[in-house]
């Protein structure tokens, strides 16, 4: 398997069609996963936005209030940057003394995974509304069949650092199950579903690291799903997930 | 940046030179990161072990009762089974529906690791004692200085799916720490340490999947760490880890 970043790619703009930048600055090969940073798949879907675009309602100004308090970050406490963060939201886990939601999309991450470096000179870079169904508009557009996914880095409970996650994926399963294969001894394995598309998008992160330097596409060549089931599955459902559970009955007083 | 398998390894037994193994079959380079699944590096410690190696004490026998009762899966339900994860524990964050602890090293993960696939032949095969020592020692084995990283799969909260993560390293730092350098428009980054030594054991995971299949060693070619600080830590601290605070307060219902 070989993982490369993508050369010389512009700066990319709202409109800009990235599976044929891609295209023309690399061979691409039928099966090669291509992937796609989050921050440049929302500039092209024009994501950029301007903190007067959230005008606050009370509960943002409650939150940015009570993290003001903790003393939160500067753009942390601006009851717009609050209010934006909830738009992109389906449900709060934590309101301080940072916010962690569940995106739309059914991420779990801090501040919704909005973006405030890197944003093309606007405030904020909010993810893609629907990164799977960017991920399959991008798989569109490139001259072979090559699996896509979007990607992001994350924060995670237990662990310090982040990570590169996906956030969407086309032309791929999200996971490979073993269920029911078994081990050199012939046991049943324990683990039964692995992420691929995370460890796919970790794989990507490696290779460009935060700063992008303008490398926000990778192509991971020569791997294999392999003759595995998959599963579309990536964020936990709600029922089961007892770290959610355990959060929704928590409250910060730090 | 490149990754394999390592090809040809024998089923590893207790004693076994792990690094000299790798040597023989890969003509390793200066700088190859070298990623060592702890099943093979606890064989090779003698860290298998049978059940009545953990005659139960009272603690033990009340948490499996109490999964027993919830119908935890088969070995759950020994308390043998618990007596070995709390004697491998610091401190437990669930009890039920399963026993998700921090490892003796600082790891948090469910039932402190412990395999019961794969296991050649024992009933149990626990985590290395201190796997970061463990990469050193298989480190001074090779016959090139190569970052050895110990390698493991993990549940993780919010995200479906397992994915390889990192237990032990030695020759390479845990995290990049991005703190200081900025983006492309000059701004700060806003993510300051990247798990470098998880997505490298990601990386690996993918290559090897989890059937192992006589692979459980892979070497990254060509990455390069860069030219960034580097941070030892990888565990979080209990302090600010809201997460295991959350836990803490938190008693399964269901």
């Amino acid at each position: 398997m070989e993982a490369f970043a993508v050369p010389d790619l512009p700066e990319i703009e709202e409109g800009d069609d990235i599976g044929a930048l891609v295209a023309e600055r690399v061979d691409l090969r039928e099966d090669d996963v291509v992937l796609v940073a989050s921050t440049v798949v929302s500039k092209a879907e024009g994501r950029a936005y301007d903190l007067d675009d959230f005008p606050p309602g009370p509960r943002a100004r409650e939150i940015a209030a009570r993290i003001t308090e903790i003393a939160g970050d500067e753009e942390e406490r601006d009851p717009r940057f609050a209010q934006a963060v909830l738009e992109e939201s389906n449900e709060l886990l934590m309101e301080a003394p940072f916010l962690l939601t569940e995106t739309r999309f059914g991420h779990v991450g801090v501040n919704a995974g909005i973006d405030r470096s890197n944003t093309g000179g606007a405030d904020l870079l909010l993810l893609p509304r629907r990164p799977s169904e960017s991920a399959a508009r991008i798989r569109d557009s490139l001259p072979v069949d090559a699996p896509v996914v979007v990607t992001d880095t994350s924060g995670r409970p237990f662990r310090h650092g982040q990570v590169g996650v996906a956030l969407g994926w086309d032309g791929v399963p999200a996971s490979r199950d073993w269920r029911g294969e078994t081990d050199r001894d012939g046991h049943e394995l324990e683990v039964t579903v692995e992420s691929v598309v995370d460890e796919l998008a970790a794989t990507a992160n490696l290779v460009t690291g935060e700063g992008d330097d303008g490398t926000p596409v990778v192509v991971v060549r020569d791997w294999a799903f392999g003759d595995h089931e998959g599963s579309e599955n990536l964020f936990r459902e709600v029922q089961g997930d007892f770290v959610r559970e355990a959060l929704r009955g928590w409250e910060f007083d730090g």
